[in-house]
């Protein structure tokens, strides 16, 4: 695959970037000093850069010297409260904070990219649209700011990836449609009346009615969702009552709903307040249900996924692209795709030690790195695949990358 | 207890009028012979009769020579639907129809203490009201259409027994107080909506909205009634669907609610109906619930239980009145004492034989005869300790009965 | 699609016989008349017939002039036990049995395939196997007893069509893998014991036990299954009790479990066990479960999928070949698949005129004629294509047919 | 009632005692001054004083000068870990320690009883066992203790009597059998299997296992137990969980067992751990149950509450003795009655002005100081009448008291 051999040459300077970023990790919304070095490193090379997008979003714009459609990939640059304890030279040096989920792999792997397409700049067809994203870990995350800032504007389409610290290195993973779920937070307060726990005729036992509601909540998995179609109710937390022989006044139950249907979602929410509400009035109490949206389920657009396998197999070879399940966890990602045609995909970046394997958001966590390479060489290829699939010649010195 | 010898001559005719009665039974609310045949045998002790009161009931009246108070004794004289299994000389002769309850030994006792009392008529205080009642089986029984119908006009006090089969031969068997329950019978329809049973998103499962129903029922009575007061809320029939692999369209559960305390009686109705109606909603079904009143809690006023303890010890010795707890079992003899001062007990009547005892209710039941026995001489002993809880000074001419 | 143009000239054939076998059906595993038909047709074509396999089932084979795979096409004959209540010419004559479900159709669509293939025989590369299937609407059906009796010894794929009343005529429909659940039938006898209504501590209430087995049965699929497999479990039939003042000795509750991947099918069956058995002691009961396997999931090879999909695509335009979500019914050419590579679709048959649409097993089933030539075609197509996938050339002379 | 008329002499005296003793509150065993205190003033007396038995308790003996039986009286010391709130010259001096149950009072009135009786010793018949006991608020309390250290050696009948700030000052409350209810503290912890939230098939989820048994848990009252026996169980704590989206890995459920029957204390408990343990693994978890056995209930016996009865009567007329129903809350009384014949029975103790009526246990709690006086003369009655009940004649000059 000779039009990404190039980004091999840039390897180093994205573990570099990437060590650079783990030493120096900066919360969700809290963000400074890494979209101002992102930035300051994109105008380095000459790109095109706006800052403060949407908040603290950062958008590098390359402009090929061909006509060509405008292709955006997304990195997003966030780190997580947690306390980092490997022990590598490029551990964190900021106390309760980590990269703890590859954030950094993904800055340094749109860096490499970007400086190899610019390398090229006056040879390419089209454009391309460096999205940095901040705050992806916490709802509402950056995505939305950013698209309501601009920076999907003449896009034709995005794209986006994720390292995977438990997926076999040299292997990416997608879907066509639905690839990771969407949530809801629900909280639920239960309010009984309290009384002595020897007289329970005298108040309302809230944790009577509460367990009731649990119970009755599965029946929205079992009963009232399409069994072709997923879905998970999980109460998380339930917590009630500070005396065995006390009847407390009230129960609070937290809880998360994940699912891909749009629709599915909306019926989840509507029968778990029927539920709750009219099992706390069955048993004498009352509730109150607060369902607060979290992202939205993401969905990859077939022909951009088919993009993304074809590019996938180009640099890894076919039996390295692989069909996977849908995922439950959440992305913002999604909102891209929701703006324009796109796809996400998963890349493996598991330690060829297993002892150092660790899932994300593990204080332990790391990621091979040369995922980061992988990931910057099928970026690449997207890129010309996402152009051949307008134009059909592809010109020959695309091959020098 | 000389006053009360004379009943001993009685006995053969008792048993023979018993006999007569328990080989000629009739239904509940459709009893003709038997009210006529006591009406007449009344009439041939010289009592004045009033017929059909409160429909096929039976009123006698003895009016003593002396001042006094008016007493009124009560005995039912309807058959069940049950065929008679046992193997004795005065097996019923109406097939499927049998006085499998005693009321048969009921009438006897009161003729008999009828036919003792109308021999010393002239010396006698006060007057004697003998209910010969039909219908005590069926809901709505006999005992409101004769009060209705003036049954209880000018009585002071109002006393009745029941034979117990199970209970010992020889002892009388009270209660100050709540003695018998009340009934509710409880009919619910769940009503969901049908569908094939691979498909249950395409439908509501009237089964699981009936059993959370039913699981949720039992708080009423482990929650909401207070703990030193008695209640019953059993379901006794389940019944819905007609596939294993189609959800029907409705479920139908039938129960009963037994209860001492109207107040609790009241809550129970109550807090069915809200759970039935609320946990319906709750599961997307919808129920109707239907309660129909049956007999009230049968209540003992303590001043004439005292009387009857004192009467039954006269007869039986005190060790052979014995305090029990209330029974769950209903009896119409309630509206007698919600009307007027009153009490009602249970007369031991168990065979000696222990392979001949069967329970209330049984196509085998059979009675010890010699509790007719006793009843009468209970009633005579009640009858003259009433009139001697008025008039301290008893005429001593009384013990020649 | 010139190469089964011949089949448009056997159209008014497979109408006669569909049309004669409606009106002479025969219930499942009773079949005598109609294997005997279709051996009779068959051999008057020259086709080389075994009958009575696996019990009541006829192959015949066609073998080609030219070297090439074997293909077996599967169509079952068995009726319904349903009254016929269209006004037809060719009502059924069978009071209390009815072709309700297509089978007349599925027979003879295979047996006019038959003939336009016995008529190109001598250029026909390869064999082709019909099977004619007894008995696939009770379980155990007929295709593992012919499959045991060697009907697809010899054969390299083999596929089958089912015609669908509810579908849009003209079109085909159909997906990769799982296409049809398996079943299990549950049935359930918790063992309480009886008592009274009043007295519950007497009894143990089997309605209580088995409210509480059903409300836990929704745990299997709202906690226990992968959100990701689809798994149903349903009790359609929950009965106990015959009075609404007796706590009853049992409750019987059937099921059905629907389910594709075997090993969540495995799952569901160990979890309801579990969940029975020991809810049933937590009340004080027991509870003996029965689970009846019957089909197993149908399951579509994706590359013998493909040649449906091209072969439909073939006779219907790309258009007309819709992938769907697999469906819940069960059917047993799950068997077939089992054994050999092959794939199953259905063949849209909705009538023109709405108000004859009634979905299949209803007593005004019938379906639009046309779905039978278009399975022919199909066929036809299918036996080309797979050949081709296994020879480059093709003769020309196919396009004769 | 001349003979109790010598204690309203001594009712200044007692008003002293108390408020000293509320001043100066000394927690459950824990208490050093308040015995000593007690001990003190009853050898001032010239009561032959035995300290420390059991541990912290004092036992006065007053041997009258005539034959007659042994009988004992209890008072307890001990306070609570209450902030006292009132504003009242006689507040309590120490911090975060209150008499908020009254037993200052009931300390205060059995002093004031004995000095009245040491008073006229030399015509005393029998002899009068004093018993102030420590620890009655915190299980296992003081008197099993001091029985086992002999206090009731020797004793004949024992009595015992509680303040209570909501029951009328004038009137005495007691009822025969069972007045005080068991209790027995319940702990389960559900063990299930901790995963992501959005994983539930990857573990066990802890909470809807203990929402199924919480629900199950109610068939104990109202399945299993004799619905004439009262019974609660109450789970007052449910805990589970810490984050929305995370399946906790356990459940910890806290409650208490209140009822007076033995048996179905018993049963109850049985019955518990019958339902935990199953419902757990019925739903794939475990369960681990602890039952730490609470005070027993307290049982009167009839005898000895007739003389109480009666002693009340003569005190306060016979319409200020009130029968009234078992109540929840437990009490170690029931140790003595256990050991030997009594009585326990409660002195209403309201507050004229109703502002000042607070519930035991409450910071703002007080009481009647009537309700000594009443207690003292109640039990120097009951000492005359337990002896009458033995001798039949009684000496006159009892009346001097």
């Amino acid at each position: 695959m000779t039009r990404t051999k190039q980004l091999d040459l840039l390897f180093e300077e994205m573990i570099e970037i990437r060590r650079y970023l783990h030493m120096n990790p900066e919360l969700s919304h809290q963000e400074i000093a890494t979209p101002a070095f992102i930035a300051d490193r994109l105008e380095e090379m000459g790109v095109e850069v706006r800052r403060d997008v949407g908040g603290r979003g950062v958008v590098g714009t390359i402009r090929g010297g061909k006509p060509g459609k405008t292709i955006a990939f997304r990195a997003d640059f966030d780190a997580l409260p947690i306390d980092d304890q490997k022990e590598v030279v490029y551990k964190s040096t900021v106390p309760g904070v980590m990269h703890a989920c590859g954030h950094d792999g993904h800055t340094a792997a749109l860096l490499g990219f970007a400086k190899a397409m610019v390398a090229m700049q006056d040879d390419l067809p089209g454009t391309i649209v460096l999205i940095h994203q901040f705050g992806e870990e916490v709802s509402p995350g950056g995505a939305q700011a950013m698209i309501a800032d601009g920076c999907l504007n003449g896009v034709d389409e995005v794209y986006g990836a994720h390292l995977q610290s438990t997926m076999d290195i040299g292997s990416v993973y997608l879907r066509d449609g639905f690839l990771q779920a969407s949530e809801d937070v629900v909280k639920i307060v239960v309010h009984g009346s309290g009384t002595h726990g020897a007289e329970p005729h005298h108040g309302v036992d809230p944790i009577l009615a509460a367990s009731h509601i649990m119970v009755a909540l599965q029946s929205i998995v079992s009963r009232n969702a399409n069994p072709l179609k997923e879905l998970v109710v999980t109460i998380g937390k339930f917590h009630a009552g500070d005396a065995d022989n006390v009847i407390s006044s009230k129960a609070v139950l937290e809880g998360t709903i994940r699912v891909f249907d749009p629709e599915i979602r909306k019926l989840a929410s509507q029968r778990l307040r029927t539920i709750v509400e009219n099992v706390a009035i069955a048993l004498g109490a009352t509730a109150e249900v607060s369902i607060e949206a979290g992202y939205d389920s993401l969905w990859n657009h077939p022909a951009e996924t088919n993009i993304v396998r074809a590019a996938a197999a180009s640099v890894l070879g076919a039996d390295h692209v692989v069909e996977i399940d849908p995922v439950m966890p959440v992305e913002d990602f999604t909102y891209y795709t929701q703006a324009k045609p796109g796809a996400y995909f998963f890349v493996g970046a598991k330690m060829e030690n297993d002892s150092l394997v660790y899932p994300h958001h593990h204080e332990n966590f790391d990621f091979n790195e040369h995922a980061m390479l992988i990931t910057a060489k099928v970026f690449a290829e997207i890129y010309f695949k996402a152009q051949e699939s307008a134009v059909d010649s592809i010109s020959g010195d695309l091959d020098s990358i």
